[in-house]
């Protein structure tokens, strides 16, 4: 079953060690069907090496496995939260990409130094606050995806105007329209925390990108009157 | 038409992702046929991994294109501001490489530390002035040309003495005689970020080369009595 | 004799140049055979592009050559003393990876700041104090091994609970339960200190992860109730 | 003629590139036949790619081309500067490597933080002082030579014992017994750089590794009782 999207699925995973945001087993990537509910997901822990689309494992929005012979991966809840909280994503990524994870230790936001940013992040990216004690001790994986709707919510932010976040003393989790979309996402906010790092090393105490350039590269790539690309955005 | 240099535009482009300057659809090489006074210029947005010699688009030196089955750059306006005000160049680069857009993003130039920089660089890469909103407001593109030139002009900098500039919270333009030679220059600019970079994070307050050992090094490469080379220049 | 062992740790020490954590000659990986009490290491010196398995040499635990042609690595010593100690150790590591090495040449602890170091080590990875000159002058490479024992000693650390050290002004040196596992935490090591380099750059006097979300993810992958993976661990 | 000896200059300067420490045509390495008194040289200028072993050049040590079609590298007066001073050496690098160079830029030594600076270099790798105007304007590539010599002088160090150098605003030279080793010895100039950076902004007032230790490392390596290696040093 849902065999077009274990591919795609699959495809999405082998693209996060391509683009080289994963090492080893540490990343996993979903994706949905929004029409019958289930989602697929990687399998926990096997090596990237040898897995194959088939080991793909489908999960319906209550955490059962549908179909599959792994068990799925270890964050499976914390992607359930977010396909329930926002119809409008179709992939979810989970990495401990150098930059990006860097941010959520340190425990800030990436703030918003320039178009490369505005491109796809419409403002800083956000770092959720740290979980506490009995949310870690509880379910901890779905209370990660509850800190995420938290703080998305708390600073009225769209998933879709900053597809990625920082979980503090974690690592980031991006999400897109697909897996392959949300990927992207997820090396586009590793690429963007590393141009981050280096200008505030360089210059502490740099100002933000001003509003108005902001705007206009966000506009200009994802806007209604989008100008970039060749119009089959 | 102008299939040559549409295949020497095609494979600067090419050359920015072997480099590393680019990733994904960020960047976009042209190049001039300054006899019939049209240019060819990377399309919008298209994937270089399917891109092809032929996808490239061929615009006049009023914005209209001419030939081609797609939309060109976004960029495009800047980059005939570029062609019109400086005859001397026949190639222009624009990337979001990693270093050259740390100081873009920092807002400052980027200083002349040592003989690598004065090999192609004659004095500090200028960060030209933040857009204001009514320029960004504007014809967006076309203002980045401008305050392109106007940073040149006011620092007295001649395009082939300094063939790159940062604009501000974006990332840095190149150019140069060709397409090729604007990607090389483009290279050059980030190896020359990088080691500033360094410099400054493990020295703050370095001083500039002095004044001497510049000229030698930009003369012996690019002076009447240049002696680096095999003299074809 | 060992042959098996042999193309393990061969394998080992070419997982090392393949993850980037050696160059030339610079590191070595040892591993045990309990039941005969004999250990295959790399031989000293030995160019990694023409090593073969059969290049392994045998040695007992008193630091004799059982077989091989090749004089063994000169930390032989250090491995040694680390198997006496730990007998739950199958493999041993020493590299002068980069981010280790940092903080072995900053004579500091690798500070546990998030879930990737957690996940792995079990609490800060610790630089061992320097050596005294008559330790130097003495069997310094045996000195090596008691100064990695004694710090583990005082800080109260099983051995696989926190898998690396830090030996002051040198490098690390990482074990496992095998081989290829030693090199897994080696890797993960300079994974883990390059983010933590980051994160006090980034931002100093950035504060430790909390304890209950160490526990958590170092539990959920090595604890009696792990759920991480497939339960093959 | 020095068929051979062309052919391991070749090799030597490909070596450079294939170890990432120089793009372009930004490097050169010779080496000396001691018998005839000549030595082989990079020609300037000419592309890594195309270059052939019989493109190399051959020169006497007063500076006359004995053989080749090109120009040799505009460096050759340093390199004969090193080759007069020292008949111990075989062989003489330049580069534009990124760590070197930023010590460079910066005008400091390179501290000797741990065993991987000790294993091949007694002490502090030095920068030599600013060249004068009066040196630049007259023989500069000779006067860079010349304030090599100066400077191991100065610090009376035997030049295979610290077989490299910075020259201020400039880049490192390193030497060897051999092309091969002289191009090795630029490698490990390069990743000790690069650790002593990172030691220094990690944390700035790190301490040297203390002269004991020094000693024993490069003891075991290069002194007459030296056991590392397999005896064929």
């Amino acid at each position: 079953m849902l065999e077009a999207l274990k591919k795609e699925v699959f495809d999405a995973n082998i693209e996060l060690v391509n683009k080289g945001l994963v090492i080893y087993t540490w990343g996993n990537v979903s994706g949905i069907d929004r029409e019958s509910g289930l989602f697929v997901i990687k399998p926990s822990g096997v090596d990237y090496d040898t897995m194959k689309p088939d080991d793909m494992v489908v999960v319906d929005l209550e955490g059962n496995v549908v179909e599959g012979h792994y068990k799925p991966s270890s964050d499976t809840p914390t992607h359930i939260v977010l396909y329930k909280e926002y119809p409008e994503i179709g992939g979810v990524v989970h990495t401990h990409s150098d930059w990006a994870t860097t941010f959520a230790q340190a425990g800030i936001d990436i703030p918003a130094f320039g178009t490369t940013h505005a491109d796809y992040f419409y403002g800083d990216i956000p770092c959720a606050r740290e979980l506490t004690e009995a949310e870690v001790h509880g379910e901890y994986e779905k209370e990660t995806g509850n800190v995420i709707v938290e703080t998305l919510k708390q600073r009225n932010i769209k998933p879709l105007d900053i597809p990625a976040i920082l979980v503090k003393n974690h690592g980031p989790f991006a999400w897109g329209k697909s897996p392959a979309n949300a990927v992207y996402n997820a090396v586009v906010l590793d690429k963007v925390a590393q141009l981050a790092y280096n200008t505030m090393t360089l210059k502490p105490n740099t100002e933000r990108v001003n509003s108005y350039l902001l705007d206009k590269h966000y506009m200009r790539k994802h806007g209604p009157n989008a100008y970039y690309g060749q119009g089959s955005k």
